[in-house]
């Protein structure tokens, strides 16, 4: 038994809220957001973004990896994005945890050696959300001329608030 | 000028929607659902999503890379998921390219060799699926009882349709 059969009888009634329109591949607004799996933030309401708006890169933590790089090539080069939004978000589970504390709890769980994995935790949001969009602003694959904003979602009240790094 | 100054406007709006309220950070279905970047697809409504329900996480394809294991470990040994949906869609921007053109293209727009970078594009949908929910079930980082689905959605209709794997 699977929650998935759940979400496609959720899903039997989204298809007659979307109706049939095809909408462009290219996101209208130009905007990629890079921004974290959390389940408590739904990121198109919280931004205002209807169908077709923009890009959105979901990880742990939110986190801009070699995979999010590769992915915002695809988005800028092929589909014409030119802007970055680096979301991050109180109550994170990055807050939580240290890198060997968890390849230790996996050790036991899943007897797997991850002690040379980076899961890329944090300690001080404000700073994460900064590394992170220096990141792309130092990656030779991100042209210089692409906008890149840093910000924090407040799960509790929804609130976004720009970080300046 | 950025458009990031209008998604902080729209999501003033959104804060009295949101209320106050502290939802837990453990995703409340045990799912975690891996899909494109697509600017068409709205995660939430399409499944029938509450907030809290389920960790969502989102590059270019809705492809399995270590950075999604990475969060997947996360999501499932610190934040208690034990099903993965793997969802990919129709006219994906994965389906219009091949690596080396992309490399060429990027090399000359952005003057970096990217030759040996597995974009990850893919030509047949149900297959790509199938690959990456063949990925999950084989990697030793994600238990043996963790329940994997493959589906696909439809960008125009809107409508999600599971594939067997």
């Amino acid at each position: 038994m699977s929650y998935f059969e759940n979400f496609i009888k959720a899903n039997q009634a989204y298809i007659d809220r979307h109706g049939t329109a095809h909408l462009p591949i290219k996101p209208k607004t130009k905007v990629a957001i890079i921004t974290c799996m959390d389940a408590r933030l739904h990121v198109a309401p919280a931004l205002g973004l209807d169908l077709g708006d923009a890009h959105i890169l979901r990880n742990a933590g939110g986190r801009v990896t070699e995979d999010m790089i590769r992915s915002l090539v695809i988005s800028e080069q092929l589909l014409g994005t030119h802007e970055i939004v680096v979301l991050h978000h109180t109550d994170c589970g990055m807050l939580t945890f240290k890198n060997e504390e968890l390849a230790d709890f996996v050790e036991s769980k899943l007897h797997q050696n991850v002690h040379d994995q980076d899961f890329l935790p944090f300690s001080d949001l404000e700073a994460s959300v900064c590394e992170d969009v220096n990141l792309l602003r130092d990656s030779p694959l991100i042209p210089d001329d692409i906008v890149i904003s840093g910000a924090i979602y407040d799960v509790d009240s929804g609130h976004i608030s720009a970080v300046e790094c």
